[in-house]
Order: C-alpha cells, then sequence, then structure tokens
C-alpha cells in the first residue's frame, strides 16, 4: 500500500494543481469575521504515515483554524478520563440532521447522536472542562505534545468572535442541561469548547499529531500509548458515520476513510495501518465541508488505494 | 489475517455456546405470524472466504427468510441496471431515524436517505419493477446464481403476510409517488419488495453469495464480474453507515464492518479482502437486529481481527 | 347586531367592488388541472340569517367545487352517527402544520390532530364509508337536503381528477391503517374523500346549508335537529382553532369567526346566532385560502360587528 | 346573559363542592421547590364582571403564582409599546407542541408561533426589558394599577427558584437571539420573565384587573382605556387558539372561552361583554393545566351558558 515518498510528495504536488481553481466552487465560513476574512486560495495538503515519512505540498506548513477538528482530540481526552461511562451521556450514532440541530437533541431527551456534532462537542467540553482543573491548557498541552510542538497557539480574535457569535451553540448547552446532561458551568463549557476550535495549526502538525489514530493508539515516532486500541478504533467508527457533518454517508460511499472537516477549511483524514492525510482549502460547501480539501483527500486515497471498504 | 479453516470450525462452535441462552434477551418479530411462529432457539453462523473455503456451525444450512438482507441484492442489481442515476432519486446518508420513519421522507421531499432504509429499499423496487420485465423472476434469479444454488424460493406464507401488514410500506411509497419519485404502480412496487423479502436462505447460502462485495465486485469462485470495484465499495460504504438501523454507528463503535441485518434474524458482514459472516437467530433487540446474531459476528471479527477501523 | 337586509344586499355589492383586483395577489390551485382551468375573476358572496334572510352579490349562484369545506359537512354526519367515540380516534388539537402533513400523524401515532386537517378528514371519511351501506350517496343525499336543493352533484371531472392526484392522501391513510385507525379498505376511504371534495355548490347554497351551525344544531328554516346544540359548539371551536389551515390564528386574530376554506377558493364563516357567510374567489394565497374570500368575509364581519371575540 | 349576583356567589359556593376530591387527579407543579411546596387542596373561583359586580368562593383571596397567566399582561403591555411591529417578530398560530418546545422554534428560524409559549412569552419579555427603562418595575406597577391593589409583588423565592431551574428557557432565548430575534441581553430577558411568572396575585385580583379584556380594551371601573378594542380582541382570538397549551383545542371544544392557565394552579377566562372567571387549584394535569381549576370554568360556563360558539 505504501509508496515511495519522492513519489508522494510529486503526487501531492501534482495533486495541487488539478484543484488550482475549484475554491471559487465554495465560499469562505463567514458567521464570524476572524474567519470570513482568511483568503481564500491558501490551500495545503500533508501525509504522514506511521513509518516516519512526512511529505506536503502548497500551505501545508501555514496554522490555520482547526474548529471542528478539535473535536477528535477532546474526544480521546475525554474518553482517556472518563473512560466507557462518557457512553451514557453521548451515543456514538450517525445524526441524520445538520451538525448544529436542536431537534434531535430535544426528542433524544438531551442526549447527544455522537461526540463530533456541536451538541456532542459540547457534552465532551462539559466532561473535560469539569475533570481537569484547567481543561483549556490541559486541551492546548495535548495537542502541543501530540504535534511535537510548543508554538501551538489559540488565535485569541478568533475565540472572542466565536463567543460573541455562539448564541446557537449557548441554546444546545443550555438544553442538555435542563436535561442534566450537563455538570459544569455553561459559560465555562462554552469557554473550554470555544477555546478549543480557536486553535491553529498546520496541515504537517495535523497529520502527524493524529498518527496514533492509524495505529491503534500508539504514536508512532515516541510510542507512547496516546489511547487504547479499542479507543482508536472507536474513534475511527465514529469519523467514518458522523466525521463530515450530514456529508458524511457521501464521503464514505465516494473516499472510504475517517475523516473529520472544520469550518476552518481543514479535513483530516485516519488511513488505519498507513498514516494520515490533512488537507486544507478555506471555500466551503453548503454541508461545511472544504470543496478542494475533501477532493485533494479524494483523489489521495483513491490514487493510492486508501479505502477502508476496498 | 486467514485463519486455518479447521481452526475456524471450531471457533464458531465455541462462539454457538458461549450465546446459548442470549436469545432471551430478544423478542421473535412478530408484526406478521409467520415470521412469530420461528423457533427462537434456532442458531447459525457461516463464513465463507474469498479464497474458497466456507464453514459453518449450528442451523447455518437452514433458510430463515432474508427479510432487509435482500436490500443489498436489490441494491446491487438497481446500480447494475440504472447506473449512477440512481443516486439521483436516493442518497446515501445515514438518517438518524428508526427505519421505516416517515418523517424524514416528507422533509426531505419524497428522496429516501440510503436504499437500506425501507424507503430507499422501496425506491429500489421501484427502478427494479419498472426496468425487469418481470423483476420478481430476475430476482430470484439474480440470487440463485449468487449462491449457485437453483433452489431458492420465495417463503409464500410470508409473501401473503407482509402483504396483509404492509400499510406502513404503502405509505412510504406513496407520499414518494406524491413526490413523483415513483414510477411503477405502487401495488407492483410492493408486491416486489415484500417478494425480495421473504426470500429464504441460509447462512451459508448468503455468506457465499456475496463474496463479490468482499472481492471487489468479482465472485471469486466464478471469476464473474457481479459488479463494479467502485460499486462493491458503495455498498461497503453505504452498509457501514445505515446497515444496521438505528444501531448502525453503534456496530461500526464495538464491531467495524459493513453489514446488513433483517427481522428475520439474520446478519451478514462483509470483510472486504477476506470474506463474508452471516449470522443466525431470530430474536430481535429494540433497533431489529438480532440480538445474537450481533454477538456472533461481533465475537468472530474481534477473534480474527477483521474490524476495518483496526 | 341584524341589520336591514337591503343595506346588508348593498353592502355586499360594495365590498366586491373594493376587491376587484386583488385576486391577483393569489394563484388559483393547480394541483389538479380541473380545478386549475377555473377563471381566476370569479368572485362570489352570500350571508344567510337564522331569520331566514338570504342575500348574494357576484357569482353567488355559481357552483364551485366545495373540496375541503366538505370536511364540515363529513364532520357532522360522523358525530350523529358514532357519537363521541369519535373523539378515540381523532383529536380536536390545531396542528401548528400545514394541512397535508405526514409528520405529526407519525409523531402521535396514526391520531390525527383534528377532521379538519387531511388526516383527520380521511379518518371521517373511514367512519362514513364503513357506517354507511353507500356513504357516497348518504352525503350527497345529507347535504341536498341541508340546501334544500336536489341538483346538488359530484363534479365527476374533478373527482377523477383527485383520484389521480391523490398519492399524498392514500400515504396518510394506509399510515393511519398502520397504526390500527382505519376499518375500511383505503380505495373505499379514498373514494369517499375524493367525492364529498368535489361536489359543487354556491355560495347562496352553502351559507344556507350551515345555518344549523349557528342555530344551536337546529335549521332555522326546517326546524329540523341537524345535529345537537352540543355538537354544533363543538364544530364551531374546531373551526375557529383550525378551520382556515396554518393561518387559523390569524384568521381569528384578525376576524374572529369559526370558519373553513377550500382549495376551490371558497371560505365559510360561521356566525353564532345570527347566520353564515359564504365567500368564494379561486386565487389562493400560500396557505391554500382564498385571498379575496378572506378579505370579503373579514370586511363584512367587521362592518357587522360580528366577531365572537368581540 | 347576566344572572342575580346573590344567585352567582351561591353557584360558585355550590361548584365548589362538586369539585372536592377531584384535585387527586392531578399533581402539583414540582419542578421547582417554591411550588412543589403549596397545598394541593386550596381551590378558589372568582367572578368579575363588567358591570361591577365581583364575587367569589373558597380560597379566592388568597395569593397564589400566577405564573403563565403573567404572559396576558405581558403581551398587552407590548402591544401598546412597540404596536404591529411586534408581530414582525412572534406569530400569532397555535403551536400543536407542548409549550416549552424548542424543535418547533428551529424549524421557523427563531420566531416564535404566538405569544404565550415559552418562547413567545421570552420574546415579549425582550421587548419589555429593551423598551422600558426598568422593565420589572413597570411590569408591577401595570398589575397594580389593574388590579387597584399596590399590595400585589414577586414571590422572591420563586423568583430565585425560577432562574435556578430555567435551563430550557435558557436554551430558548439563546436560540432566538441565534436568529437574531432577541435584542436584550439573555440574562436580562430571563429576569424579567421569571419576575413576572412569581408575581402572586388571587382569584379576585385576576378577574377584576382582566375585565377590560371583555370590555373592548376599557376598564369598566375606571373608564381607562387599557388598550385598544382592537387589542382586546386579538388577545382573546390568541387566547382562544393558544391559551392553554397543547388543551387548547380541547379546552375550546368542550368549554369555548378565551382563556389562559398557569401552572401555579389558576386559569382566567374571558367572556366578552360580560366579564371575566378565574380560578385556581394547583394540582395539574399532564398538559399543565390545574384539573380543578378548569372542571370550575367549564362548569360555571355551561351553567351561565357563556360559550362563544354558542
Amino acid at each position: 500500500m505504501k509508496k515511495n515518498i519522492v513519489d508522494l510528495q510529486e503526487k501531492l504536488q501534482a495533486l495541487l494543481l488539478t484543484q488550482q481553481d475549484n475554491f471559487l466552487q465554495g465560499a469562505v465560513a463567514d458567521y464570524i469575521p476572524a474567519l470570513a476574512s482568511v483568503k481564500p486560495d491558501l490551500v495545503g495538503i500533508s501525509v504522514a504515515t506511521i513509518d516516519g515519512n512526512v511529505v506536503g505540498a502548497g500551505d501545508y506548513q501555514r496554522p490555520f483554524s482547526i474548529q471542528s477538528i478539535s473535536k477528535v482530540f477532546g474526544l480521546v481526552m475525554a474518553m482517556n478520563r472518563v473512560g466507557d461511562s462518557l457512553w451514557q451521556r453521548v451515543r456514538m450514532e450517525p445524526s441524520g440532521q445538520p451538525f448544529n440541530s436542536i431537534i434531535q437533541l430535544e426528542w433524544e431527551k438531551g442526549i447527544p447522536r455522537n461526540p463530533v456534532i456541536n451538541a456532542g462537542a459540547l457534552l465532551v467540553s462539559d466532561v473535560l472542562a469539569s475533570h481537569f482543573s484547567s481543561s483549556k491548557l490541559a486541551f492546548l498541552t495535548f495537542i502541543r505534545k501530540l504535534a511535537g510542538n510548543d508554538t501551538i497557539r489559540v488565535d485569541n480574535q478568533v475565540y472572542q468572535s466565536e463567543l460573541t457569535h455562539g448564541n446557537r451553540n449557548a441554546a444546545l448547552a443550555y438544553l442538555m442541561k435542563s436535561f442534566d446532561n450537563i455538570e459544569a458551568e455553561i459559560p465555562d463549557v462554552l469557554s473550554h469548547y470555544f477555546t478549543q476550535c480557536a486553535i491553529s495549526m498546520s496541515c504537517q502538525q495535523l497529520a502527524t499529531s493524529l498518527l496514533f489514530l492509524a495505529n491503534k493508539g500508539i504514536d508512532p515516532r515516541t510510542k507512547n500509548n496516546i489511547c487504547t486500541a479499542r479507543d482508536a478504533h472507536r474513534v475511527n467508527a465514529i469519523l467514518s458515520t458522523s466525521g463530515m457533518y450530514d456529508q458524511s454517508g457521501e464521503f464514505a460511499f465516494s473516499v472510504g476513510l475517517p475523516a473529520k472537516s472544520g469550518v476552518g477549511g481543514g479535513v483530516i483524514a485516519i488511513v488505519p495501518g498507513y498514516g494520515v492525510i490533512c488537507a486544507w482549502s478555506p471555500p466551503l460547501n453548503k454541508f461545511g465541508n472544504s470543496v478542494v480539501g475533501m477532493n485533494l483527500v479524494s483523489d489521495i486515497a483513491e490514487e493510492l488505494g486508501l479505502s477502508i471498504y476496498h
């Protein structure tokens, strides 16, 4: 399955060229000014493999707002911290609804469908805010360690912007609290959530920091156990059925990899036993997924025959 | 990944013993008398591999009502017949709703979420009823060829029973027709649908007849191209996100294989590159999935390390 | 409250003039050809009082398709036939949904919210089809007697058209049957329903035939007891909260009379203790209510101070 | 329609006796301790007429928590303050949903169905909080003036309790804010809302203070114009279609008066042209309406022939 690494570097470069103007088919997220001002024609891709190679092309070393990709890290932290009790408070089913829907949360009595829709990520944020003395610092420390890079930081302008426009997330959190499914104070939960969303990372940093999910929970570079093999499996399963918002089925159908996108334009895809792909291009389609980011992941997955559905 | 076939036979035998009384945790489908009268303690499992081995234990050669497992065969037939135009009329997203929900069909203007919920399978039945001069015969012929067994037949008592109790499926079909998403006459669509649901097959027949999905569309025994590699991939993707009704996410989370269940108690799971598992035990959990059938697939998948999410 | 009858005649005439071009603000129902071909600038109004006066203006003696106004007659017939047991099978709550929504019917397990949305009227049709040897004839006879006119008839072209385009109503009926809330065969229920919808009556005929609802159940001309005073009250209550589809609240808010509209462009309004108003103009607003018909009823109600909310 | 006032007094007394043990059929609201501790067998009724009579029986002079009955006063204040622009931000349709449902608010993009469900009352509270320098004081002043009683006050224990258990109302408010349909800060909106809900009044105070709604907007005792005749009409219309939560249709059907209930056990009913009835008994049915309160209003309405639907 693996390819010569020079070849791969060239492939990435070539793929970027095929996508040159496709970013025009989407629109940069504009619900907060801090994201709306990002240049739409930035584009990067990076592949990290469990046997130690990291390649990239385009703006793959330029940090961008990871947004919902942070849900993957938060989920791993919460699983490590509270174990299987987490699944009493959040399910692992696809939602069949837009990512920020409040309807299903009402039907299902405050139990989010899965941890990678907004309600579920707020639930996870509550777990972290309740179980760490300083959950934001703990989160940043976790990510920095995974990426092996102490310069990763929260973009304060994005954070402030999210806070100002976070009314729907506040509604989701208060609704869960009304069902007794939130322990911490809502402002603390929201502050944690918006903090993790506002972290900036590059394609290369994201690809390398998630390698443990492709390697049964073990960081292949440090040999550290980041999570159990079972939990790596579970995260990959959730990302396969629910990671790409309400386009998750289509992504499985056409690409076939556990993946997560963020409204900053990033897309990460886990290839169990091989490595991690991360692509970035800010303009989004109507589902909130990066148009070019998806194309790039799709093309490289097909080129290398990486799909888990064969 | 493969194991010595004698070992496997013994493993299946041993697994059956561990499940001896677990069928008491479920209830046999009772919406039609023909299913309600099935003995609850029947149980079978079969594994067929693409390198030609077929093993089984328990009642693995006894035919049972395949019910919704027939949706897999129907989908392949429809893909072969009308190509990508199929995806104009049905989506490939998980539903986040019970399998027979009419609510989402209304919201989404008569376009079913995917081809393995009831609405989607009725849509597929419409495609078949509209594009084959005798769709029921064509279906039976297709299955018999795949299983290499001309004795496979429709259980007429089940068929009649389904017809009598098919009001909800009729409602789904008429609602789609009101959105101009059904071409044939509704009674013909329903008759096709209930016919394919009423087919009886054994675990062994199901496991062998679906091997092409584990082998890029090619039947490993006959080398026949049953569908394209791309379509085999797509079917596996759909089964991964949506095959186990509203428990699909949990099944991915805990087992990690493309799978489909039927209210007759059957569960099939595709292992790309390896083979097919089929388990059967009539009592169902609240989601409509066989309790013991799921356990058996789960245990064998874990034992052999078959999950696609690693 | 009553006014000199000559005055009233002149008022109606004058009101028609004020509405001359307002029909341009709506669109004639086009879901069936038989309705789509009606001239949009036809307009009529009639007022019948319980003290025996009947006046009208415009095309008030020209028959039009009564459509959902027939639900009022059907409800009275069913109440008379099965008594309070009717309310085990249909509720009397406003729906908060479009008139043909199937979503609420699913939530509420096949029990329609009220007898004047489509699902409820189909339920009532089932009661009639099950309890009369020839329910269509019984219905026509009932209406002819109320209107004192034996020439009232079913428009067969409309009936055939409805039948061809009745898939959504079929879906509603089959869904109720799946909840065991339909007794007769669905084709019989639909045939009854489309028959009563396809009856043609004039404004004058509708106004006079409904006088019993303004007069505690007694037809003021014949002194016949058409229904109990309690049931007249109940019908008026249902029409007040639910008679004008999902614009019922607004109609109460701005006009303040029990009323029922039909997609043929008719609107009837009951004035308890006074009489009945019927207006007709084919073009409909987005809620399915006649634009000019509503204006006319509103103006005459305000002019005469007829609102029940004062 | 009016009756001798001594007779009426006796009737009320007699009615109370018929309901002696019926309070056992309901349960006192227990979502906050301050309400849960109210004695369940308290019961009172009062009738005030526009010609100046006020009678009562039982605990009709004992203050109780008016809760949602306060929505009526708030609505009148908001209509007076911002005029018809209010109806750009809230509709006047029945909801067909439980009073605190968040689902419909999502569907309808943050525009509440009507001002007497929770979302609508929060919207009204936002109007008041935004347009009065001290909306809570203005509200209390308004009510005291209407009741002619300066001792009416907010129960601070109830207020604090509501605040602590107000997460669902917070969710509704934040969701509306996410649709830009809330102007003030959410804590201010909630504080106003819980303040008006926590006001204590007796049956007699409520009956007399709402007389203007039965008298075209004019307080019959002071001759003050409290609101326009048109707005009195509109409030009565809204109470008729939506005042009794998701039992509004049934209340219209069986009683036939504009009415509003509160979870403190109070029920007020407006009789246009006659007066106001207020009954109180803490135990509630599953819809949140006082069991005995409804019975009392129903009985007196029937006895006196007060229904607006005749």
